[in-house]
């Protein structure tokens, strides 16, 4: 029986805690001790009354120590500080993953912090989910895909078990360089959240929000689920991949800048202009979600 | 039995035929004949099939003849030729009303073209759906709020019919005045199909699409479900709000590019007016959408 440590028991952590659990008892015989850090005692209590977590402590050294593999699923900004932490106490072997949704800056940290005979592969599930560890559940990465880069110094067989537990809790493992990861994560994640709480915040302050409020419908609704997301995660997010987020944030204002543009036609006739952008994002759209769902 | 006459038989159009009629089944016998236009003979063919009409003709005249009530159910700006067609058509005391997402360029073109004997009421069913007649059901407008908007020719008891229909097939009836009703949709209808479509035109132009398309997942469908809709109700409904559109628009603008200011701070520290933002937004999204489902 092995033991796997989850520092940070959100919603991600709290979820691969059940997952993981999950998927050994699958084998009729447990596999792994799943043993949980958070600061919050409250935090530790429920996970482990939620069964997520075997084992429950605030302190990081009994967590951590004995663990070969050691699971980060806190904000990213919190990683650093925990990389100077666990650094010390870390057995040569232990192979380290994280669930942050960047990861230029932390496979840098990571680099630059850890020892060399520790392997760390850089993690971010695309559960697409935002919640607390109330919300946690073990399919939470059912089919979803599972970011992983190689770090320095990860070896094959690193790679290759974390591979296998990730498709043990029903993810699909695609291994990216930590560049692109952060490009293309800024363009469809990034950028929306940033997108759907700008839009509330546009609408919040009008002072006809109460009869807004009564107006408001299943498309506000879903254009701005994501700005109920956790304002931590997306300010550690926002912080850590700056420059690929403000590279898409202005062409997403070139974007509106233009429909403005052609909004200033004259009215009541046909805008070819416009028409053919609404033809085209709808186009786009179903290409983009077809893609994926197929 | 009453003849109701529904122009246009779109999602809209479609569900109201299913719903009028279950309303009717719902006390034993059928209290309306549905009666449908469209130019299209599939669709006529596909909502008499669907049962959501009694009749079906692609001519006007035969459909809103000796119809106390009749149903516009097109795009806004199909509305006006409309008008102009079926005015020398109508008996005296007929009450028209319509579906179209803003009312103030309708209601013009409604005391400018029906004759003064007609009682024309606007109406904007606020079900937050987009689709075509395929996605039709009767329980479409189940507790969606209606927007009402008396005419200078509607007298009482053509409200009080109305709103009996609304009432009928689960609506709830608000009577608003076409300039607040415009700017009220303009900043959480027109805005977020908007700002959804510029988000998917934004991402779909980059070189790193195939693998954008891998690793979108529910946030991005959710923040870009409106760009789906259709183009020519969105063309439509853009042309008929240009003022109200384009105002939220700037201050949508405006507000990512205080979002951008922000994240020219100084990296890897928290950034205070950053995290203030997106827990602001987190709290206005909750006031919006919990004061829409208590």
């Amino acid at each position: 029986m092995q033991k796997i440590a989850i520092i940070g028991l959100g919603l991600i952590g709290g979820s691969l805690g059940l997952a993981l659990r999950q998927a050994s008892d699958g084998l009729g015989t447990p596999h792994y001790t799943i043993a949980g850090y958070d600061r919050d005692p409250e935090r530790l209590n429920l996970a482990t009354q939620m069964q997520a977590i075997d084992q429950a402590s605030n302190q990081l050294s009994p967590v951590v120590r004995d663990a070969p593999l050691v699971i980060l699923a806190t904000p990213a900004l919190a990683i650093r500080e925990l990389f100077i932490e666990i650094a010390p106490i870390l057995e040569p072997g232990t192979i380290i993953t994280d669930t942050a949704s960047t990861k230029a800056a932390v496979m840098r940290w990571a680099q630059e912090i850890l020892p060399a005979s520790i392997h760390f592969i850089g993690g971010h599930p695309m559960a697409g989910a935002t919640g607390s560890l109330e919300m946690a559940r073990p399919d939470l990465f059912q089919g979803a895909t599972y970011c992983l880069v190689p770090g320095a110094t990860s070896n094959e067989s690193a790679i290759a078990l974390v591979e296998k537990l990730i498709r043990a809790i029903g993810a699909i493992p695609l291994c990216i360089d930590a560049v692109t990861h952060d490009r293309c994560v800024a363009a469809i994640s990034h950028l929306p959240f940033i997108a759907s709480a700008a839009l509330v915040e546009a609408v919040a302050t009008s002072p006809e929000r109460t009869l807004l409020h009564q107006l408001a419908s299943s498309g506000f609704r879903d254009t701005t689920r994501l700005a109920a997301g956790d304002p931590t995660m997306y300010h550690d997010i926002s912080l850590t991949n700056l420059e690929a987020i403000t590279s898409w944030l202005d062409t997403y204002i070139e974007q509106l800048q233009a429909i403005r543009q052609m909004l200033q036609a004259p009215p009541m006739n046909t805008n070819e202009h416009l028409l053919r952008f609404f033809q085209q994002a709808q186009q786009h759209r179903t290409l983009i979600i077809e893609a994926k769902n197929p």
